[in-house]
């Protein structure tokens, strides 16, 4: 066996060790085979939490085929056994190219299938343009992140959005869990693989004070970080001010910024005016979904040159000397340059996808067009699941505090 | 003058000093008269920021009538200052009875108030059963705690609210922050006040994960504790769990708490089986709003005796020996044995109030009965406002950001 | 009995209930009865913990005198009950004139004191000055803070101390406790007390970042604000930079910092300078042992006018309408606006104190003039007393382990 | 250029750039030329910012021989690229067997160098036992760890230390910075390439509290675990329970631990009785210089078999059916699954390192055998450097100051 497929067999298997709420869908999905015979597209970072989940859906008797939302987020080892030892349709590379991107996009699509479960909305997109002639057989879709679930919102107020989607994003067992601590975990990952460079000490700008943005500060902070937060809404810069961090604007904060992170959702979060005026040696990262909030384009059009410095590293030499520091090319470096979110973390995010999918199979035809949510009964079995697989007891409330948090009468 | 009424005088000032947001708003009340005539019947904890509070309405030409929400929460010094100096209607006095405290309620009610301004919904209910005479000359109310907040949903739910409320607690300028940063603080002023004791090196049981339990908890862990969570909601207690607290049921988290805190909105959360578990010289505190979190009658009946042991502590002898002790005989400590909230965390929380009773005024004809939320645009005027008196500049969307966030075409 | 009375007797029956060191040095010496006879004068912040080491040398045998070593540290309820409850001599007056100081302290002197606790080095200065006729009388002191103890250094290394001296502070049990989580929480409850204002979202100064520095700046931090430390020495400049804290000059730190606090050791930190570039609002306070980390003659100079604005808070107009405020005229706020280092972390220390004293008379005639520490082994000793007051076990090495620990030969 | 070489270029590159302290050192060891002949012999882990050491002592004018001083944590790209681009001869494979780890070190030996830079004291303990013939050229030399150092102390002890060592360990520039920050952030950059798995939510048990264990304490602290920390010291054990921590004995730990790391320097910290009780699917990691903290033999004894899971993990499958996996082979895991401290932190420790050298060098001969110091005067040299390099500006004191801190006389 090669060494690649055994390494990729591993993970696979290390990971599926270490999800006890996938592997209690699991076991009931082989019992009850309720996506018996649905075709599922999928496009999610190909590594081997994904797997997990592509084969739990399988095991429901769903027939997948998995492409990856990113051209460098694929695990090549996890998608070579994916393919090898499960026989899984898997059509992803690391660092494919953009045209390969689309092709293995446009391969999901081929398919023809029930269920689209996306990553970033590119494949839901696609279906309502490019790909319309796949739109009539979709009944519906699941989408896992911020990013997504804003361009669907804003393709459903156009009405554009042609069917039911699930924000699987907003599931409470996802969002509080996977952009939080997942996204604060892993974008530390990737730094410390790409850079061996301290986090103690440093200033650290993040823009954005989401979930995910939340998560980054915690860490850095966690880790000795001074912090920065740039953020658009007033209410969460008030947040993060509270929260003891700085809040100054993107143009202010990169004078003193020893790195940056970008976790938005939104595009040029950094551009041509903040390298202008970044600190020499800024090392900048992205954890949002697109590699757009950095440009790349200002990047390149406002230095005289660039070099690959370290493996996961691309450094710009500026016209008046300063040097400043790219992470995987501006992709979400938590996957580009680390191994992506914990492993446990995935466990309730894709329990909450598994779930979503059997929902929306279920549902689909009274489910209107549209953005909706994971229904609340849902998201709690999946945090009770969650808790008896950590062996937590949490109290019940008695039948008279039953009766009292449901009445008003008792007062002072 | 009195020392008493110097200490009030100085204490309103001081308060008055640091609530910017309070400041902005009392200027255009003055200028604008928005509740000209208008009689507002309040019950607060009647000190300094609630003082503020009173006295900006009253700018805005209203008639203010002030009772406590809370027997041992009234600061006499700052009740005295708004009688005397500002010739404000204040019924309120610190260890007022059970007795003289619903008198002092009637009293409001009394007024004939037009707007109801309540915390924990004390006049509200009453409003609605022993006083229904008042009912008729509402127009509406404003609730301001989570306490209060369950129990008018609960009254909105059985078809027994007869006016329209604003829940004050569910303004993110409110809950984010006063629940959160204002309880956090404000209830280890109270334990440090009350007991001189380290938190440092201590096992600390927080009940209730919600904004409130969130803030002690994390205090706590400032401060050197370990904490326990203990939770009824599953989702809450993963993310206590994730935050790096112990998770248990409260039978469990007795065992080996030093201290224990409450602060769930929910009744009899310590209660005799507790009692009997918990480790000797446990002292307890309610953070929550009403004083029957932790059960005093099964305190009383569990134990051979009781003493007051030091200034806002009483100590209860258990048969086996264990000497438990309670602080401010379970009400809120953050007020009965601290100073409450901070100042500036009142400032935006009492803004919410102010432009909550303007908005009720203007707009209780369209608004029928029922709970009703703080327009976000008065929200968000809020958080711009407290911005500005903290000097905080933030980043503002380029139009080409706006579009993007609202579009759905780019993706990867 | 009056209410001071019975408050200082719960609070010194309170403070002795929670320090079960002493309590076990207490049952010793009162079997051993090792100072029977010696008379000590004491010159300690007179309040509850304090009480409880008196009583405790008291039980030894000692004739103890009591005075303060702050004029605004006195806790009279205390005072007062030592005096009628347990006939100490007790010297001390909250609020006490600098004529009326002194004159306490030598009125321990005039005791003729066969041993000395100091707590700043008064006591020792007059005894090698003013008071050289109290000096044949006495055997050796124990001093207990940092600012003392390099006054006797320098004392020493000038060849001008005639007597042994423990340098208690120097106890690992002492300052790792006492002065890091002691100071922390002491000054953050003199600032609750004094002020009610919000920590978190403040950017706090901390001028000194000694162990009680890194206290005050770690709870700083834990309770939400940015910090700035301000230092002399470039080792603790960058440890405080590592451990996430922005570090600059003074003279820079003041112009965003919401507050100040000093403890250094040294005078004039800050100074006209200081208060000329300061922002305005900004609030200082002093956790060092003398009040002359805050100059409160240059303060006064460069001000146009100052009054009392709250209880423990005075507000220095400058001229150009910025406003300053000083907590309780730069004495230490810990005390002198609130209750001081908690209990718990007072047994450890005065348990160093008790054994130091003991130490002292039993080994003085070996000891030569000078600073000596107190010895590892009863260090050791007040720790493992600790654990087991907390019933915390902890791991001992295996025969094997002590050899290994104690060889060479095995390497990789 | 191979791609494995181009790596080691790269990697070089990238630390010499974000070391600026050695890059001060490097230009004025070029000019001064202070080893110049010099023959050095270190075994040190052989990467990136060794390589940067080397290359200075290079600068000076030493000859320098390098070997790694852990079998797998050697970086073998900048092995070669050492070799190939810069003609050092070095001699470290990662991965080596027991037997070329120790023909590399007598390969070291063979040198015959007049100064050995140690880690861990293979070299030195060689030199003393069976390479006795390089002890007459040796002149001194420089340790780089607390395990070094108390092997190195446990011989003076015995009288059996021939030659001085500077203990750079115990320099405040390093092991305040490396065995801290760099051990808490390399520990977990290991961790998360070793497992993808969450430390969120996690109780982890940390044998030792030391410097290098209070690190990786606080980190799992800010990565939100909850930790248990096990100690023999009971001044260290109360200061673990006071920074937060549970403390017990490890082998009630390991009951509840899902993961236990081991930074003690001693042997058999987790053996057959703690394998014997710990929780299913605990994962242990070794972070102290040697790898028998983890008894393998014990594991092995206790297990029924195992296997390699993951790229750097072996599980072993317990008689009861519960596993435990082992990072590493208990070796250290910063290095042999991590990229080891980051680049900033060895600046300082190498810039220790580098500066031990030419004072060893320069005054060897006035210096006994035995265990000594780096001068204060050099560390303190170093901080400055690292401000200097961080842009950071310090207060010095004033004249007044300087003499109020070398006074005594002032007072309250």
């Amino acid at each position: 066996m090669s060494e690649l497929l055994n390494k990729g067999i591993l993970r696979l298997d290390w990971a599926r060790g270490h999800m006890p709420v996938m592997k209690a869908i699991g076991e009931r999905f082989r019992r009850e085979r309720p996506l018996e015979g649905v075709k599922i597209g999928m496009a999610l970072h190909a590594e081997a939490k994904t797997g997990v989940l592509a084969l739990t859906l399988a095991d429901a008797g769903a027939k997948v085929r998995l492409a990856s939302c990113n051209p460098l987020s694929t695990d090549d080892s996890v998608a070579l056994a994916l393919r090898e030892e499960h026989g899984m349709d898997v059509r992803a590379r690391r660092g494919e190219t953009q045209e390969e991107y689309y092709a293995n996009l446009n391969g999901i699509l081929d398919l023809g299938p029930d269920l689209v479960i996306d990553d970033g909305a590119d494949l839901i997109a696609m279906a309502h343009t490019s790909r319309r002639d796949a739109l009539g057989n979709i009944k519906g879709a699941c989408e896992e992140t911020t990013t997504g679930v804003s361009r669907l919102k804003a393709m459903a107020a156009a009405g554009r959005l042609e069917f039911p989607v699930i924000s699987v994003n907003d599931a409470k067992m996802k969002f509080l869990f996977d952009n939080r601590y997942g996204t604060g975990q892993s974008a530390f990952d990737g730094w410390m693989n790409a850079t061996n460079l301290v986090i103690a000490g440093k200033r650290i700008a993040v823009a954005g004070y989401g979930w995910c943005g939340k998560g980054i500060a915690m860490r850095a902070k966690g880790f000795g970080a001074a912090v920065t937060v740039c953020e658009v809404d007033p209410i969460k810069a008030i947040e993060a001010k509270m929260d003891g961090f700085d809040v100054s604007r993107m143009i202010d904060a990169v004078a003193s910024a020893d790195a940056v992170f970008t976790v938005t959702g939104c595009k040029d979060v950094l551009r041509r005016e903040h390298f202008e005026a970044m600190k020499d040696g800024c090392v900048m990262g992205n954890a949002g979904h697109f590699d757009n909030e950095i440009s790349k384009a200002d990047l390149e059009a406002a230095s005289v040159s660039s070099s690959r410095v370290r493996e996961h590293v691309d450094e710009y030499a500026m016209p008046d000397g300063r040097r400043l520091c790219l992470i995987s090319e501006g992709r979400l470096m938590n996957l580009a340059a680390g191994q992506g979110h914990p492993v446990e973390i995935m466990d309730t995010s894709f329990a909450a996808q598994a779930l979503s999918a059997e929902h929306m199979i279920l549902n689909h035809s009274e489910m209107g067009a549209g953005v909706h949510g994971l229904p609340e009964r849902i998201d709690r079995a999946i945090a009770e699941m969650k808790l008896a697989s950590m062996g937590v007891e949490i109290d019940r409330l008695t039948e008279s505090q039953e009766r009292y948090a449901s009445g008003w009468e008792e007062g002072t």
